[in-house]
């Protein structure tokens, strides 16, 4: 059996549906720069599916690009982000934020979500002001770097908690779709928009060939929001590119069906992981799952497989990365499972 | 007949080449972050194209990216660059530059080339220091903004004052293919790459869906510069979709074919208008050109074609800027020169 | 006779006023960053003396430092600055305005001073956006760095012009006390408060040790005005040294007082060169001069007086700048004065 | 008696003899931005005292500045600092290592103090590169913003790793007269500017109006600096205001004595807690004491005396902070161990 790697969510190209519809409008002219009629019906597509009519909607190419972009653009010199340790912008964006002048107040978390209490807690440390910074923007991600989700009552809490203490409330939606078709959760598209104050529907990580649609529902952020994408290099002079990509996730919840998909083969495999004993670093219920295994293991599944071994447990054991996709077939899963039976 | 636009050379799709390979290869996995298979050939394949076998070679996603990630990554707080005025990155790329904390010494010329002189000039008014900024790079565009090219022997000339006076050199190539394939071009790629620090091989402007290759032939500027990528939100994660375009383009050199065509629709209309004794703006041999119309002539023509109006020039009359592509067909530049005939 | 230097208005200490004081209060124990007694007292006066009780003032220690710290608190990432040339920010605080990530659009003019066209050129030239920057604020100085000053109507169509296009005017203020005293000048301290937005009072080049005091009378413009000083850096713990300094020069007018003498300084020496036939490469009233010498003539007066060579006018002669300051003595004038007349 | 503050060292003005040579030298004209002949001087004094004549020193106006300055100056983009969350950096400039564009990864300790075990923990944390930063500069305080010092062996082997691992090693010495003339101390000047790259005796709180000599001496960190100082706003047109300070405080080592004196009034008074069997926050032995207090001790003491209650330690009491300077008379600290004899 040839390789194949479950070592993250961007490793094939894009939905056929996708690739279709570049042929086949390929040669009509089009404006430049996000102005394009494709463009155009994608964004109005995404306010209908989350009944926010007045929502501003920019694509840009990337997660890290969407991150620096709307931090940089919300924020003053003297703002300042509060995001967990595990935090996308937090170690894997190569000091994206920071560069842009912004200090990141991190937090430690063993499930990688923010809760109320720990922003209370840097709140209740920086009151030195104007010697120590103004925190005004928290950034969660869901689902988080570590495969869990926010349950609606959680977010519920942390946008009001983010509301009575004058903070912005952003979510970084690069893995967003496998959020909503989790099987546990409760919260909708419209409950995003309404919680939180800007966030993003990532398309790289879900069938797109690249893409992120920036979703701005608080009036406050509108304004002038294009200035900063173009000024970050973030806007694509095709934009077709990318508004065709979203018109065409967005139609008939293809989105939604491609997260549930890469949920779903995560959770196959969980549960053979669960059937013979294994214990995981965290629980989770999506596309990214943490099973502990000896070093042993690990060599076994390395031999068909790729993956990351993740975290070091002790001196016998690892707990590895497996992240299914949207193009995860079938019946890599079933042959992956079959050598988990037989570990 | 219906309306055809001359506004810019990014309207269209890509070329159909790209597409078929995107779909050959779209289920096949790949690392992510230019790790690919085809991003690796298309280096390959560059580097041999100018016989710089050391070169290091970077694709990012457009042109204001792959500008404000080179001047950010080269120089240190106190340097500054100097550009034409009608340079990209002077006033159409929202103060990108400035925004990563670097002045550009903006010269006013009528063939948007830079020379040594206006080099210079702006060295001799900054000898002041540390009061006054370290000029440390040049910008140049070749073809420039305005259409025009460098002949060998300028851009000799550039070169030299610019390593006589320690200061890097750096062509933006958004249009280089066009400039190289010009009628009266006398430069080749590997003359660029000996020429200059570090310039960019344009995708988007020339055939693919979007994509830049930075090019490194200065061995000084090639530590670390990945991380530059990454903090700018520059790194795609399929990479391959980048890799995939500039393999295309450069296998068979369909890159200067392309740009040839592209060239070639120009002239063709160029042409027709310099029978009717039409004046012009600036006098081009690439894929740009200005003619100098009566305001009614210019009514006359839009009813079929779209194109920008460039420069007033007196109360009767304008220049505008017509721009052709890869994929404007024969028989649209005739119907426009017929339409020019009866002017 | 010793040498004596008319190269610029910084080359003493203090008045001696602030060394007394300075000395009376030297051990008595004060808050920190400037909530000492002394800066509370300098900012009434200061609000008494323009008539603004409500205008917020921030006391730091130099111009270049006053000028990043004002523009950078003020505008959002994707706004520019309008300035002339000559304006200090443009050539010679060695970029510290782009370091903060904003372009400065720059104007010339014979005269140092901006006018509504020059603005609405730049504004004209600026209409492509998000793809050009969005111009907010406008950058002027009183007395000019070429010694020239705004009379009242200047100001009041300038101001009215701001307002009118939703731009912020700031005005440096370095030599604002030699442009209040100039016998020229038909603006008070008031009139200043009431048409710009922000401004300085510099103490620096006007018998202060070190120290300007920035002035905010737009009250959009004061909300944590505080944080940006502390995070520039221009903070000081001992804030009781610019508040004794600025206390002392408003008390009994000292401030304006220092000005008008370092002016009158100044002018006898312009009449002495105007008695003589001399021309001037700027018709100036305020501190500095510009008199245009023959080789011969410039290397006669060096003997006896260091000035700077300011400009080349032709292979025989260049304009020199001479500087007077609140330190000058009329023995010094008179002795220079004789050789101009010997000249 | 009257209110008597131990809130900071910077409470006073300066020690007189700097004012006398203020007034002795006030109207002899110099050359401005640290060129004149004081600062000359002083340079000479400092590289003399540290056996290091080669060093660069640069005069700034404060600690915060000296900070970002340095930092900013150092590193490059993509490269970040390491340090203590205690560290000054840290938390208390208002994000300004970060508005310069620099992550700090900050490590949590007891003593204030950094061991190269956690530099190592970072530096393990990063190594998928280039999606994380590259940490390039370690950030210390001596003495620290907790009160302790680093002993030579600590700083050998930090000195030792910093090198082993590419990293410079930056000391803010806001506080270094402190801790050289700590009576557990066993550096000297000389070990300090052999052991770092680049550090600053503080003046601002050791006698000084204003003032931090920086001192660089690994050479390849000295080119240009000037031009970052003049950038940042830090260079003073007076610059003999800096010049004369240090000159008078390196003059037969006032600044040791000034340090020595702040030192013996802190031990003093801990003497005091300590024969009274009151436990502290931290051990210290420099110029700051962190004893714990029940709230209604520490009401009784605020009676008369002014100081910070820095930690709450449970319902019934909390850690006060006390800072002494070189102004603290004998006679406050007699009276304020009168009164913890009293508690």
């Amino acid at each position: 059996m040839k390789q194949y790697s479950f070592k993250n969510d961007y490793s094939e190209g894009c939905h056929p549906y996708i690739l279709e519809v570049l042929i086949r409008t390929n040669l009509i002219q089009q404006n430049g720069y996000g102005y394009d009629e494709y463009s155009d019906e994608a964004r109005i597509l995404i306010q209908q599916k989350m009944n926010h009519h007045n929502a501003d909607i920019h694509f840009v190419s990337g997660g890290t690009q969407a991150n620096l972009l709307v931090i940089s653009a919300i924020l003053r010199p003297h703002e300042s982000v509060i995001a967990v340790e595990t935090g996308h912008i937090f170690t894997n964006e190569t000091g994206a934020i920071e560069a842009t002048g912004h200090k990141i107040h991190g937090i430690q978390t063993s499930d990688g979500k923010l809760k109320p209490e720990h922003i209370q807690s840097v709140l209740d440390a920086h009151t030195n002001r104007p010697h120590q910074l103004k925190q005004k923007l928290v950034y969660i991600s869901n689902s988080t770097e570590v495969g869990t989700i926010y349950i609606k009552k959680e977010l519920e809490e942390l946008s009001a908690f983010c509301r009575a203490n004058d903070l912005y409330l952003f979510l970084d939606g690069a893995r967003l779709g496998q959020a909503l078709t989790s099987e546990i959760n409760d919260l909708s598209l419209d409950d995003i928009a309404n919680l939180v104050d800007i966030f993003y529907l990532g398309g790289t990580k879900n069938g797109a060939l690249l893409g992120e649609a920036i979703i701005i529902t608080n009036d406050q952020l509108k304004a002038e929001f294009g200035f900063h994408v173009k000024q970050k290099g973030a806007m694509l002079a095709k934009g077709r590119l990318l508004g065709i990509q979203f018109l065409e996730l967005m139609k008939d919840d293809l989105y939604f069906d491609l997260a549930k998909h890469s949920n779903i083969q995560a959770m196959k495999i969980k549960s053979a992981f669960q059937r013979k004993g294994f214990k995981f670093l965290s629980e989770t219920f999506t596309n990214q799952i943490f099973p502990i295994l000896s070093n042993a293991q690990i060599e076994d599944l390395s031999v068909n497989f790729d993956f990351y071994v993740w975290k070091k447990i002790d001196e016998k054991s690892s707990a590895i990365r497996l992240i299914t996709s949207w193009a995860t077939p079938d019946d890599i899963v079933e042959a992956f499972i079959r050598k988990v039976e037989n570990l």
